[in-house]
């Protein structure tokens, strides 16, 4: 079965360059085509950034890519629009997609889903590949039946304009699902400085923290009678993210059926 | 099947006491009989410090007790050699036990095992009832599982004699089942000082620090390419053991077989 | 000079009985008389919870303890009604104040400070006797010379009625009065849920975190390009507030000058 | 006063290359020469990674350099023997030296004192400019003299080859200076697994942290009855070194002294 034979769409991209790293760096796989909108019949060692990577095809269109190279996987980090067309045609090659993206629509993933269990196929689609901070909130969403006490602290450079992040937002609703709904703090606390007590999701609270120096941090805090819990994941850069991949990758080549969220295959 | 019907032997000591509390407190948990190795026929409200607890009576043999009351469970807060006697004979009468105890040998375990089998019944024995230290080391295990690189910072008043601590040792244990085996470090690193890098275990390695102040607080931290995760708890007080004996009781009622360890029930 | 002799006003309070245990347990310091509203003319000795504690008369009366008994120090552990009485009596009679409370005006610390240059004598009030948590603030207000974005994240019990604490404030303004005036965070940050920024004092953000478990802790985060420093506090139990007490009774012996705030003691 | 005129000693290496972009960067500061060891007679905006930067003549000779052009602050990110030399020699032009570098001997200091005694002249050597690294040194002697107990946990990436790092040792002796001398622990402690304690310095104890994804963390740990005081420094990246640069240029042209250690010159 070694080595995964793997296609790469968006191959210049910020994720995308990682992942060819990625792939050429990993013993057990094998980059044997590129798909990208541009440089159509080059070479993936004609494009600046990627002198040194040999033997590796470059195609504008995916159907030509898939029908000429024989691949085991397809990596899409491409755009949410692109990726569904991508995922859909890969699979219809019989070769199985590991997508990296927050923006398909419930629709997308209830068709690839159908289209995985017709032909007993494996897909991922991951909004976020950071090992690290999906354990986090799986940890978080695990310890929350136990805890119902929680808030959950983000710590962000102070370039970053929303607030709370994403990932604090994702965190909260997956500690919903299992959390016994309650109001948290004193029934009678009081703000004498409005904001103090963070934003509430469902009873929880938020807290958004922003400073030069910081990168992307966050905690979630759980308390019960004499203990605290934390689960605490420190992102310091973008390849955090590969290791992520590189488990889809193992993964999915094993695998009948379709699985959204990378927490659904750790574990 | 509620209120569930309990008997608790070790009425007066550290954790019993915490024990009786919580049983007594609980609205869907009702204390039928005290098991002690003082006061037999007296009822508990005779006894200093439980003079609000009526109609619990207490038993210096469990023969005697199992007879003579109705019980789903007993919550055993003993010593091993006692322990042990208590849990067979409670499975005897069908009464389920749930037992806090760390000096049970592999014979005792697989001999409790076996009779569960044979009867059909669920009995949970458990070293660590504090939740949260317990679901430190399930979600360190799970991680270990993607992250090889691993520290462990156990931290304790400076009054504690041994270390490393027996949760750091058995967090590492619990690790080495699933991690990749590794030395971990550079392989050149040195010690200017002897022991800056504290002790090792399979590869990993633990830290000890005692100071005044601290109670018993640990973290477990993991490193990986441009990330790391920390799972982290902090125990203030006693009282935090009585959150595990509640969910091993609930747990314990609707279950058929033997359980050695709360991480086993947590999920 | 040794022992330091020492007057305690309050002996029965939750301070006080603190304060009797610190006195009578250091070697170089001596009890020598109390003052309490109750038992005139008694021995401290005759009073529940001081039964061991041999030798040390009670006086209702201020001027009647200080016109009988020789005495270096005395330490107040009342209100600030009577607190301010006291000290200002024990001036008169050359006995030196340390005086723990909050209440104090800022006409009552003016009158203090004259008197106290008048007489060539050392007084000390102090509102937060903990030492960790007056050099926590003292440490914030020193680093902000440098690091003008700071982020306060203060952490109690879920019992705590008000958010922020009074801590995290009195930190606010110490770091007010050295830092560089400046609105923190993003010019065009945006909550997406109200309040995840958390309280704002003078352009620095304050969070506060509530749940059980958390007793009380505050840290103090600072940011600067490439790096961020961070304070902690954490206390445990009212204990940690003897330290000061102990560091003010030896302080106060050798100073002829009025101090407000354990901080400025410290150093 | 302003702006105030800067040399630089080594432009192109790793901090010096960092300081160009300071200096350049900082409106009351003005880069008005480069000493190189090549390129003698060119432009800084001749050389690979400088060609924005116009009017700053580079010279190999420093003597050459001191007489053409007018200067208030040398900043020397040499080596140790070119930074003596340099320093001493920019004091014969009075100009004030601001030099990076550990690699002064004893009398090297001394020799640089005397000569800024002679002269009136302010002359600053610093080991480490990253300030929230020096404060946190500093703030930690500061603590020293309340919490006689201490531990340092020291955390960097797994490249590192020496345990502990050369702060923590630093660290450890400047506590030491003002610390009651002490052996921490309990007196009968014992480790059951070699290591476990860490290393020993004086009493106190120093743990080394090595994991991928780490960069360069340090946090110190001061525990007393019921409380705990923590200091820490995150270092992300070598930007946090011209933080300290800065407000060394800043200071230096006000004084008259020769101070060594960039914690002499934050208060």
């Amino acid at each position: 079965m070694y080595p995964i034979k793997i296609i790469i769409a968006g191959p210049r991209g910020r994720m995308g360059s990682e992942a060819v790293k990625l792939v050429t760096n990993t013993e057990h796989f094998q980059l044997v085509a590129a798909i990208d909108h541009k440089y159509d019949g080059m070479m993936l060692s004609d494009v600046e950034g990627f002198h040194a990577i040999s033997n590796v095809p470059i195609y504008t269109d995916i159907h030509n890519c898939l029908q000429n190279v024989g691949a085991d996987v397809l990596i899409d980090l491409t755009t949410p629009e692109v990726g569904m067309h991508h995922a859909k045609t890969a699979l219809e090659y019989n070769v199985r997609p590991v997508v990296g993206t927050t923006g398909f629509s419930k629709e997308d993933l209830e068709e690839l889903q159908q289209i995985c269990q017709e032909k007993g196929l494996g897909c991922i689609i991951a909004p976020n590949f950071a090992i690290g901070a999906v354990l986090m909130m799986k940890f978080s969403q695990m310890a929350a039946k136990y805890f119902s006490d929680v808030e959950i602290i983000e710590m962000h450079h102070d370039q970053k304009l929303d607030a709370p992040s994403g990932t604090a937002v994702k965190t909260a609703e997956m500690i919903s699902v299992v959390r016994e709904a309650k109001k948290q703090g004193h029934p009678n606390e009081k703000e004498t400085l409005q904001g103090a007590r963070g934003a509430e999701h469902d009873g929880m609270h938020i807290h958004s923290v922003r400073l030069p120096g910081l990168i992307a941090h966050q905690q979630v805090l759980f308390g019960a009678d004499g203990q605290t819990l934390t689960v605490r994941h420190d992102s310091y850069h973008r390849g955090s993210f590969m290791s992520g991949v590189k488990v889809a990758v193992e993964t999915v080549v094993d695998q009948n059926t379709f699985v959204y969220g990378l927490e659904n295959i750790l574990g």
